[in-house]
């Protein structure tokens, strides 16, 4: 698995959190599980995802897994604390998961294939552990998706500098637009993805806090020192560009972006 | 006015009207007016918007005017063509009108702003024009918003050719994402932006055909000859710009793009 480029601090776990309960309705929308049915979440990360999940399908037994162990621990703990008894965690390797084959009635995948080099064998490794007709759940970001006013030159570099990270380490920050022909590679059926937008302006301070300011432009502003250190940028551009990436949430400032929803099925 | 970057010609026209047909009911749902009510229809040009809106509001009358009169004829032909009664058309500039103050229920203005070199002056000019309470309906694109797969730096650099000779006519092809703060300067309440966003992929062919190909791609081909011209790109590496454009409507690709559309209220 790829090199995490935001970072296991707790930092960002508070960071991932807040992007949770902000984007909760936007990205889960349409995802429940029935009753009796096993999903595997594969890369749950600190678990901002994983409670979200569980608690939209109380009858449904999740089984949430994360490279970090160090991850999947706070995960399971985040699930008890929320009070959800239907989730277990563990570490693991996306590529070398202890289940057998068709094991899982569903799987879900969110904000885990930016992260991959090979992101179309993590998928068919995936599809190979569903029952056939179970289904994918996979969503993602894509950093090409943000625009906002006013524009700001600035703002766009420290953005590709994010870009050319997750590049370097392997992963992809623009995959969102990609997740159709990933999945049809993949082998999966029925392939349908709906792009999610967020879109703020200032008759929405929930979002300009939110959102602009406290997941994107928050995430972005985490990657300084490794974008100067990696010589993409320097510390004045750089803050430059998140000053005006500050600047787009005031009450006249507007931000644009956009995640993929994709859905598929094992035939 | 600013100058029409997109031109005046036959095949403009028939590239606004195939536009009108893939995109009709992403713009248009939601705008329906009322038995009785009269509406200024602010920049026809050859009326591809004024037949839709014209007839999802039969009961309604509709004053369809643009600066052309060759652009009004077209619009008032295609409306009669349509067997619309509840239309007519008429040259006049936006501002310039030769209508009383309160004259309208509403107005609407489509693919208009994004040519004006004082956009919040003219909604300021509108907004005199609608008698309190009355409502506005704007509707912008974005070529910002536009992103794809393959991704590539010699498509992205066709688009901006676009969007410089836009800005350097005095419009500004980013204008959607700005319909928020222009509405409110220009004095109006109420202001509610909904971005529509048009996503495409291989499960969508007649989004590949109709709009990829035929309204996005089309429309930044015909730059081509004023690119050219104003030094901002070579013959070369434009038209590797425009056959990696082509090359998103694969099977394989994806493209997206949003349009904008703004509600608001004469207080």
């Amino acid at each position: 698995m790829a090199l995490y480029v935001h970072g296991y601090q707790a930092r960002e776990g508070e960071r991932l959190h807040d992007q949770a309960s902000t984007l909760a309705d936007l990205l889960h929308a349409g995802t429940v599980y029935a009753e009796g049915n096993v999903v595997l979440e594969a890369g749950c990360a600190v678990g901002a995802q994983t409670v979200e999940l569980a608690s939209r399908s109380p009858a449904a037994r999740f089984v949430s897994v994360d490279l970090s162990a160090a991850s999947a621990a706070l995960a399971s703990r985040r699930a008890a604390d929320a009070g959800l008894g239907n989730v277990s965690c563990a570490a693991a390797d996306i590529f070398a998961l202890p289940f057998g084959p068709r094991a899982f009635d569903h799987v879900f995948v969110c904000f885990v294939l930016e992260h991959l080099a090979r992101p179309t064998a993590a998928l068919a490794e995936l599809r190979g552990l569903l029952r056939p007709g179970g289904t994918i759940t996979v969503i993602e970001g894509d950093h090409g998706s943000a625009y906002f006013h006013p524009d700001s030159a600035a703002a766009r570099a420290a953005i590709s500098c994010q870009v050319a990270l997750q590049a370097a380490a392997g992963g992809n920050a623009l995959i969102g637009r990609e997740l159709y022909p990933l999945l049809v590679k993949a082998g999966f059926a029925g392939v349908e993805v709906q792009p999610r937008q967020v879109y703020v302006d200032g008759s929405r301070p929930a979002l300009l806090d939110g959102f602009t300011r406290k997941t994107f432009t928050a995430m972005i502003e985490g990657t300084r020192a490794a974008a100067i250190d990696a010589g993409l940028s320097t510390a004045a551009a750089f803050d430059a560009g998140i000053a005006d990436l500050y600047r787009t949430a005031a009450p006249d400032g507007t931000f644009c972006y956009t995640f993929f929803k994709a859905t598929a099925r094992n035939a």
